[in-house]
């Protein structure tokens, strides 16, 4: 293929998070892009390098020239658009997760499977530069066996309580990145769950059968042993460590910083707090995922997330909630199909 | 009381560090030490500033002058020299764990309380200088309420394993310092525990039916939640490293470096690793722990690690291995008599 | 005017630096590129976006779109283009040095001047995000009265000896970069400075009487001083560390690196090497340099880099040569015409 | 030599702090103190551990016990008491300086060397673990060979003025002992300094005739250059940091802080000043420098600190303020006799 031809469904903050970077990709013509709500984005639209915008997704699958399309909608709607992709054979970007429902999740993969069309879902973390180099580290074996993992993700303050009602849940909406990473990091599947959870951010989100920290046990097929730890608010910003354990060392990310200035003063000496949304923190990363997704399309190679990662994290996703609903830890099964 | 006069109850390892640790301090005479096998001492008896040495530790309680006893035996000795020190009226220094059993533990802690005697227990990384600002700053709410605490603790190499086999187990043995620093520094009582083990730094670890890795979820009085992650080999060294994450931030706790300096060469930048063993890194804790425990005696105040802190990790520590034997998490009974 | 229109005179190694960075600018059109050794750029020129190219800069002159030229071509030939490009009222962005006479370059600001086009010099570190925020915080009185300036500037490799010989020497090659940041960092004039050079990376560079190695001493006219040590060779890297104190406090600025992990092993604990080379450690100063001129010029403001900035940098490294040469201080004029 | 018996002469800050630390070390017995104001002295001395306390120094040489003089007196009594002390064979511990004046230090270098006592000068640097460790590290060539060395070195504040009028000038109160390090460290005299002063911080220091701030180049007898910086106040704390730079790559001694921790919270992230004062941040040195001093009489082995260093610390010293007073740089000679 000479150029990915883009259809983009859903304009919201993550939407347009991507049709930016697309923009910029030379391997990329930007061709329409299909939003609900497209009156209210007039303004934008102008200024973002799109040739069409549309309200109807259809639009999209239906135009002959777009090859790719990048599903940003909600996720009630990603089962649904990923299989009228793949009878489109259109090649697939799908944000995270990829459903609420395992088996709704199989069966779009099926067809995707069957049309032979490229895949990516949108686990951007996997591109950032200090995890790959991790991972490539631990895949190069410089911590021996792997022992603990260890995942600290906290956000800087707790969405809407609207947007928490449609979320999936914490673990469904904020853990799954750490699921994810955890799996590409430790190279082995999560086979048990234990979570404990609680709401004491904002105890309305514990009125909405959600919580806002959670304590996440993981055993891995290979033995490893895991633990994330989130809160929906760190008021220092966004925090994101991590830490791969094991008998031959161990190797430690820590937060990314705007500049990395030490302030001597009289009463204190103060640096710089971890870089404070996710858009900043992760910039890179959103640009690495969308680049490297297609390339492998013009290259015909295989997606660096594939299908699979998306129905592993979002079934880790689904243990931890019963986990944390049962009080007892919750096994995962890793066989597809 | 114008002086402690002490005697010290077994002089292996642990003894040893507290007789020197005496005998720098101007306001004790460290009159007697009883080891059963005292006579392979002979040379290291010398020099030690000690003015007897028993095989008999009876020798210790009949002595008039001695007001205050050090037991650093077996634990399975500790809770019958409690009530023997309660009987002749005499201060009481124990190391951790008081005993593998609740009630014998709490029999000791009637006999203690009706005897009125000052108690301490060996908790000494209560007295890091790290770990007391940190928990002094908890205290004047500089991270608010508590929401998550994180320890990580890593012993730089197993013991033996014959030392293993009377240890107690991994939560009994070493888990049970990082149990009492969680209600040290969180200033609330453990509820619930669930522990995930596995024995994957030596597998003849594991045949014996103890672990050498561990994940332990707390759920704490006050709804904040814990993790601890132990392993017996962290080839690096002692890594000792714990966190507090509130609603108005989180302080962080390092490890402890011989050295601060940063080395720059043609392969790479190297950095001091953690300080290689327990005596190295909590020399000054040890130090300070008896310093203190002597001036509570002095000054008939109360000791910073009393009866109940003892009571309390050593409960944790039981519920820890009931959890990762059941597969289930378990209630922690924080009521006393 | 709506939109740039670049002619870039001289295509080595910082030519082409600006070329791609240009050529990612939306509000730049890159016309045309005259390289005395064109032929040998036809592979590269296909990929470039440089619509044309020519062995000749008078084409670029006397082409009627171009209403901008970035001079990259060698020092002695600077003050020459500047001159031309005055009289062809074009806009002028210029590497450092702008030359390494003061008369002619005070000519060719002269005839800038009166063209009234704007004009920047390459000093692309003032567009650094650390030492960019460092000069907002001193400007803002962060650190009081500054007392103390301290720059460590270090090559990770010397150049080759040929490229030495027409260097202009250290002083103006090199350490003219921490002249400029001195004074912008200071934000006051250098009025004396001490120069101590030495050749001890490579003696061939003493052979060809410049140094590789210096320590030098500046008085500013505020009366704060600063100090500054260069060497050509740091085997661990590009070494660029800055510190400004004062009597309100001091703000450091630490090298950058590829990633924050540490690794920990059985030998020792490894964090990353500075970044090795210019081209990466600047990388981003050179996009924000050529934005930010581009964007003086449609927007009619003043360059962040003006031509005083260019003739006091060089007159500091004149003085600084004449100092190690004479080995006494050496006063620098900073009046202009 | 079984015991040291002592005598100090000078009951001032520092002669107390030496006092402390030889009532600690069981191979010290401290038998006399002299000190003019002993009379404002009494509640001190009870608590003291000192036997004898007399105003005439003069009983301290006439007591035929104590063998080893510890010299804390002012600077000018210096060298007369070191002449006394040879003339009673006893050993000599002399805080820095030695003296203001080259002829006078060379003449009681003379008389201790032809009584064969030991004799050691007060740089405690020397003994600070860090900056052992580097020494030890550059001797192992772990740089290579050294091109540049960088002390920063900065009080936290400025003395009392009438400190300062005899104190015998910043060179020689303050940088003596980076003058020492310099030495130390790079392991080669000092032939040439040129020194650049300012009176910024206090200009009633300047009405003195006296620096608050220096900047000063050295150049070593190898061929390395070095550079110190200092400063009367960093109101931060006391700032002593140290690098050592070869061809073989770089070592950064970085500044000691109470405790290791990192405070996140809403504006900002925290971490420890440098340690405020010179008797915490060198407190283990200034302890082990009279321990190593003590064992190498007892020893007789030589003393870490020689004669030739207190004399060459002060010729380089009365080298910087000639520099600082002429503008110009000036030779150190570093022969002796």
């Amino acid at each position: 293929m000479e150029k990915v031809v883009a259809g983009v469904i859903g304009a919201g903050r993550i939407g347009k998070l991507h049709i930016n970077n697309l923009k910029t990709n030379q391997n990329v013509r930007l061709k329409m892009v299909s939003e609900l709500f497209a009156d209210d984005l007039q303004e934008w639209f102008k200024d973002s390098g799109v040739e069409e915008i549309t309200k109807d997704y259809q639009d999209i699958f239906e135009d002959e020239d777009i090859n790719t399309v990048f599903i940003c909608s909600p996720t009630s709607t990603h089962a649904d658009l990923i299989k009228l992709a793949a009878s489109y054979k259109k090649h697939v970007f799908c944000e995270k997760p990829i459903s609420f429902n395992d088996e709704e999740t199989l069966e779009a993969y099926e067809q995707i499977k069957e049309a032979g069309v490229k895949f990516q879902v949108g686990f951007n973390r996997r591109f950032d530069k200090n995890f790959q180099e991790m991972q490539s580290r631990v895949e190069n074996r410089k911590v021996g066996d792997v022992h603990v993992l260890k995942i600290t993700s906290r956000d800087p303050k707790p969405p809407h309580l609207d947007y928490i009602e449609t979320s999936g849940g914490l673990f469904m909406d904020m853990s799954i990145h750490d699921f994810d990473m955890a799996r590409y990091l430790v190279g082995s599947e999560v086979v048990e769950v234990y979570a404990k959870g609680a709401a004491i951010v904002n105890p309305e989100i514990g009125e909405m059968e959600d919580i806002d920290t959670a304590v996440i046990t993981l055993t891995f097929d290979n033995g490893a042993l895991g633990v994330i730890d989130n809160s929906r608010e760190a008021v220092y910003g966004y925090d994101q460590r991590i830490e791969v354990f094991g008998n031959g060392g161990a190797i430690v990310a820590d937060n990314e910083t705007a500049t990395n200035l030490k302030y001597y003063h009289s009463n204190t000496v103060e640096i710089d707090q971890p870089l404070h949304f996710f858009l900043e923190r992760y910039n890179e990363s959103f640009i690495r995922e969308t680049q490297e997704f297609v390339d492998s399309i013009l290259n015909d190679t295989e997606t660096k997330v594939v299908f699979k990662d998306g129905i592993m994290a979002q079934r880790i996703a689904m243990a931890a909630k019963q986990s944390n609903d049962s009080g007892k830890p919750v096994k995962v099964n890793h066989e597809i199909g």
